[in-house]
């Protein structure tokens, strides 16, 4: 049996699997109760707000990840347009190897939930500002004169080419994406 | 008491803009009948396949609609780039007037139904090839050289807008979206 804490963590990990793939109203509560493994009874202990607060945990936990993987690819980068077409790239690649299924966990949210959820769409706000703020901190830091604009620009394209790879199953929408964003 | 082919129409028109609104699995056929006003009865006539089956027509009812501002905007155009500025605008405009709300139709079935659905899947890759083509053909018509690509990027780009858009609840993605796509 899982420690509480523990518990409250896997709702969150495992809501968050699972909207990515089939979104927000695709999945329902049992279901993600039954396949976190964590003791049902402890559910509205966590999550008084039931479901929509388990979906703002869920939005924050994996918009903290990516903003995670922009901070590794782009920390270790000494110039910004190549280290965006290699951030683009792994997450292509991550996404084709998950059977075109993990989609943008943002999207999943928005489309079914914004701007109907007040916090949902507060919370899919600050994540989409965090990915802004952390690729143009480093752009600036690299030197880029731009780098808020460069910064929305690679957002969009981003999250156009995680929606038309998806459609197309291809990996060659994130690579329009990271000329794109130059 | 509408005709049969009124009621089919009605139905496909119906479930378009409720999935646009709150995604395919956020709308039941139960309020799809309702909302519709047509014959109840008459659903499995129409579509025996059931809610997917509305979908895909759904899809290609939107798609098409989508296509044909394309070709409005494009038709008349002397210079690509900017048209596809107007384009983006006048979608950012629509968009907004809905209270961002009306999102891309292509997006609300892809988060939800896109790989698991194969016939949701097909029609939504068949509406995106379609936005591309149209774009490249107005692109080749008025001279652009690389016109596919061009294509590519500006649906790319239009999806990223749309999505960031409605999170951010600004118009400014569309011009971002516009002047990326050159």
């Amino acid at each position: 049996m899982p420690r509480p804490s523990d518990a409250k963590s896997r709702f969150i990990s495992t809501a968050a699997d699972l909207f990515r793939r089939r979104g927000y109203n695709g999945v329902g509560l049992n279901e993600i109760i039954a396949a976190s493994r964590a003791p049902k009874g402890s559910f509205y202990h966590h999550f008084p707000g039931g479901k929509e607060e388990l979906g703002v945990e869920a939005v924050r936990l994996a918009g903290h990840r990516i903003a995670k993987m922009i901070d590794q690819v782009l920390s270790e980068a000494t110039d910004f347009d190549a280290a965006a077409a290699r951030l683009a790239d792994e997450i292509g690649a991550w996404f084709e190897a998950s059977g075109w299924r993990d989609g943008c966990p943002v999207t999943a949210i928005v489309v079914d939930a914004v701007p109907g959820s007040e916090r949902l769409s507060a919370a899919v706000a600050e994540v989409i500002a965090l990915w802004i703020d952390r690729a143009a901190a480093h752009g600036e830091r690299l030197g880029v004169a731009d780098a808020r604009e460069r910064a929305e620009r690679f957002v969009i394209a981003l999250e156009g080419a995680w929606l038309v790879s998806r459609i197309q199953r291809s990996r060659e929408p994130f690579r329009i994406a990271a000329r794109m964003a130059r």
